[in-house]
């Protein structure tokens, strides 16, 4: 922003809160290089020097300060870098090449730096591949200090910020440290998006979808956000400045309400119970869960243990990371979800085929029940893990019968397995599907007499039934949770479950919506599962409403002819 | 296939029928031209003028093909291709080039040809940007006799043949001329593919998703095609050949048995009278749908009209094919589906965004909702060939009531203009949609109320209901026409339609299928709508039937678990 003018920008409010902060730009920069005669030699090869020096200073402050906020464990990666930058089979023949080829720095680099790169990443060896990512790291950094171009990197953050970009890929939000970054605007995304989800999961305040957010915003620039409207300020006066102070004061004040509600039990004005339960992404996660009094997990996406690394990982790595949550939940149910990998959500390291539709395409179950030992890994950690806890197994992407019994079946053969091997594996675990494919939906009373339980995971759910990506800015105004299609399909699944005494949770967003709420207890859901900063306001709402009169509420919606009509109805009635 | 050796390849029938014949490969060669240093110059530009030459008697020859089998219309794009040719402003500076830079004629051709593509591509201005494409086409022609590589091209096949190819696009397979291609075998593909839907459209023979094909057989090679078993015999022995000339010469028979129930109503044994329509693409094949016997036309897929151009089909081009088609129908109902574009179909002149997941995308009124202009352009042709018969208007991928809506709004508003215009227009235009979206066949009872029709679009409908693209092989596993949960939505559409005294077709694949006839017609379809080769066997089927048993095997299905078990129930009846 010029003349550090004020300006307000509008985006979808994506995880609530307010923050006010410094910006902080993430950006993706490409950096050129072209090839160029040399004449002073010397100087060149000095050049290449200072900026070889320059980022192992860099390099050795960030290992420090990431060994300080993150562990000797996060910092090692850094120590790697500094030994590629010392080492003389890369440096030397760069050097070489300046010279005899009378060619500018950057370019040697480049060159030299691609050899290294191509014959790292043609080993058949992860470790090996790993060091070709480690190069060019490293030869991105050298290059920008030979270019005079600054390179931002999420894990470098190191003072309380703003994060602002384009976009977040999933990873990329893994690897925010929340200790620094304060909240994030991105230009891209909405409600939905994997970056939001992600957001509301560790409870840094978001607004995404701003699509002007990178063209006006610099570095260092002070920045409102306000995740509760979907707003941001650039360069605030003084007296917005005050307003927001005040805005956060009561937002707050309103979360220390909420608090009070921490160890209190979900129960209606009319004494219904239902179960609050969160959605979580890693074992980090469980502290705002409990901190936010959830009765419970109900859905814990192992995806994330696969993402951001180099090779799968361990049955070991896996069941730590299980048994960490289970006995942090000190027995309340934590239902695990198997792999959903696929769709959107890649791993660098099990090359998938490409396709035309992803969402429609080879994921989640259907990969596992092709690639059996990524499957049976998963599921070993899991059952070993579970005699920590009240473990519940869901299968995600279920669209077929078979499928669930063949999933099932090869749980049970390694439950056998381990027990053979005389391995404590806790003796009942529930075993459960998503319902997020409409057919299944609709044969819910046929998979209701075999599953012990059902979770409807709306995002997908709505997108299919709707036939429309809920990514696609294009057909976003298809995405709608409030269509009485889609509460016709909730209904559906509740009765058939209920109908053979199983019960019926919700991990979609939707389950944690204030207009949606009332609907879904109407229908008899069982469990709502959201993000933990959705838990105390949905407990709140909960307490106001009675199950009698959202009964009434929903028969009525699933009359209705469209999602606006179900929106008007529910904001009448309260 | 070397030798002369017999082999056997097996892929998916795709459209019935028997054929044998030569083998004709079209394939998509990429020319690679690398720059050289010559010095016999004045050689250099002979062999250039020779290519330029020969191309120009090849050309003339396909023109005048063209012409004789074609008509004057088809053959004016070859005169096109000779102007280019003869063009000094094109000639003139390749063979300066050749002389000036001292390079090769394949170099010189290259450059000079691009400068001027880009030059035409960038003007704002479709006509020459149509030019750009008749250069880059007539270079590749100059090209391969350069190279001394054959080109092939379907418009250039003037003998009977069996074209084999990787792939076909829809206008690949638009292009196929039926007096010459009397068969196709593609590597990729499936029974529900474009091609597939084409062949069978076009009663053109044809095996797909072979995978082997091109790999095994040369040009010119005999060829038994199997459409009936899926299967492809290269070089077939003289057994083999007797063996298949009487196969083919008892499926004419059995085609001469059913073309005794041309002129007949489609009756079931107990007197229930159901109507057998067919799916078009263009007004040629009314005539097949004619010698076939449909008692309408329950599709007519508009887009072709859209395609294989370099601008959208005027208005007056419309109205003359709908009117012809109307004319041809001779008062037989006609259901024309209004554009649907988008998705896997794309259209060279209109530029949409691209899309992650197309078949969840902006396409068919999504897009017609926003893009009015071609939309009303299309509804204005459709309204004026109304008073030619009997014209039904749908619109596909509706979604919510809101869309269908909006474009009966936009339908009526055209209707109302012409009549202020003074131009006639049928009084009674029935309106209906597509059931192709699950929310829309589970809203059915909604939009029974406002429609005119419903006509289930299963190809569309079982992809979005299983949660997978029936083009990806990876999942195609779950594209199950018998799975329960389609049974149960489309019995959900046709109750709903008859509490409401409306008529349901069905125009997707499913519809001529021999194990769902009888569960269609025990769940109450009105009208099966299907290839034209399909109708009559269909109108066999049905009179074999009766409608109670059929109801009794329909109630059955809709409680069975799986797919595989509706199917098993079907054999077990019939």
């Amino acid at each position: 922003m010029a003349n550090n003018e004020t300006m307000i920008i509008n985006g979808i409010a994506a995880s609530s809160g307010i923050v006010i902060s410094k910006a902080y730009r993430l950006e993706n920069v490409t950096l050129d290089v072209e090839k160029k005669s040399v004449t002073d030699l010397k100087s060149e090869v000095e050049r290449f020097e200072t900026a070889l020096l320059k980022s192992k200073t860099e390099l050795t402050q960030i290992k420090d300060h990431a060994k300080r906020e993150l562990g000797e464990d996060k910092a090692a990666i850094f120590a790697a870098h500094l030994l590629v930058l010392s080492d003389p089979e890369l440096v030397k023949p760069i050097k070489d090449k300046i010279v005899s080829e009378k060619v500018n720095a950057e370019f040697a680099l480049n060159e030299i730096s691609q050899m290294f790169i191509t014959m790292f990443e043609q080993m058949d060896n992860e470790y090996m591949k790993e060091r070709a990512a480690d190069i060019r790291d490293v030869v991105q950094r050298v290059l920008s200090h030979l270019l005079g171009v600054k390179i931002s990197n999420p894990k470098e953050i190191s003072e309380e910020v703003i994060v602002v970009a384009t976009d977040l890929t999933p990873s990329d939000t893994a690897q925010l440290d929340r200790n620094f970054v304060k909240g994030f605007v991105t230009d891209i995304g909405g409600r939905t998006s994997h970056s939001a989800i992600m957001a509301r999961s560790m409870e840094i305040p978001a607004v995404v979808g701003t699509q002007s957010i990178m063209a006006n915003v610099s570095n260092g620039e002070i920045v409102i956000l306000d995740g509760i409207e979907g707003k941001i300020i650039i360069n605030p006066d003084q007296e917005t400045l005050a307003q927001y102070t005040d805005k956060k004061k009561r937002f707050e004040e309103q979360k220390l309400e909420w608090a009070k509600l921490v160890n209190e039990k979900t129960v209606t004005n009319d004494q219904h119970h239902v179960e609050l339960a969160a959605n979580i992404g890693t074992p980090n996660d469980v502290k705002g869960v409990l901190e936010n009094g959830a009765e419970g997990i109900g859905l814990y996406r192992t995806e994330f243990l696969y993402m951001g690394r180099s090779d799968f990982p361990s049955e070991e790595e896996q069941y730590n990371a299980y048994k960490t949550v289970l006995e942090s939940m000190e027995g309340k149910p934590v239902v695990v979800r198997t792999l959903d990998i696929g769709g959107d959500k890649e791993l660098s390291y099990l090359s998938l085929p490409h396709e035309l539709n992803p969402f429609l395409g080879f994921r989640a179950i259907r990969l596992c029940l092709e690639e059996t030992a990524i499957f049976r890994t998963q599921l070993r950690a899991l059952l070993r893990a579970s005699k920590f806890g009240n473990l519940k197994i869901m299968f995600p992407m279920i669209a077929t019968l078979d499928e669930f019994r063949q999933a099932k079946a090869i749980l049970l053969e390694e439950k056998g397995k381990l027990v053979n091997e005389g391995i404590e594996v806790l003796e009942k675990i529930e075993i459960g599907i998503m319902v997020e494919i409409p057919s299944t939906a609709i044969m819910a009373n046929v998979f209701a007499k075999e599953v012990d339980f059902f979770s409807i995971g709306t995002n997908d759910l709505i997108q299919y039934t709707m036939a429309a990506d809920r990514m696609n800015e294009k057909v976003s105004y298809l995405y709608q949770p409030y269509n009485p299609a889609i509460l016709r399909l909730v209904d559906m699944v509740i009765k058939a479950a209920h109908g053979e005494n199983k019960w019926v949770g919700m991990c979609g967003e939707m389950a944690g919506d204030e207009i949606a709420i009332p609907l879904l207890l109407g229908l008899g859901l069982d469990e709502f599962s959201m993000s933990a900063t959705s838990i105390l306001p949905a407990r709140s709402q909960l307490k106001q409403l009675t199950k009698t009169e959202a009964k009434t509420l929903a028969q009525k919606a699933l009359l209705m002819n469209t999602a606006e009509e179900v929106m008007t109805l529910v904001k009448e009635v309260f």
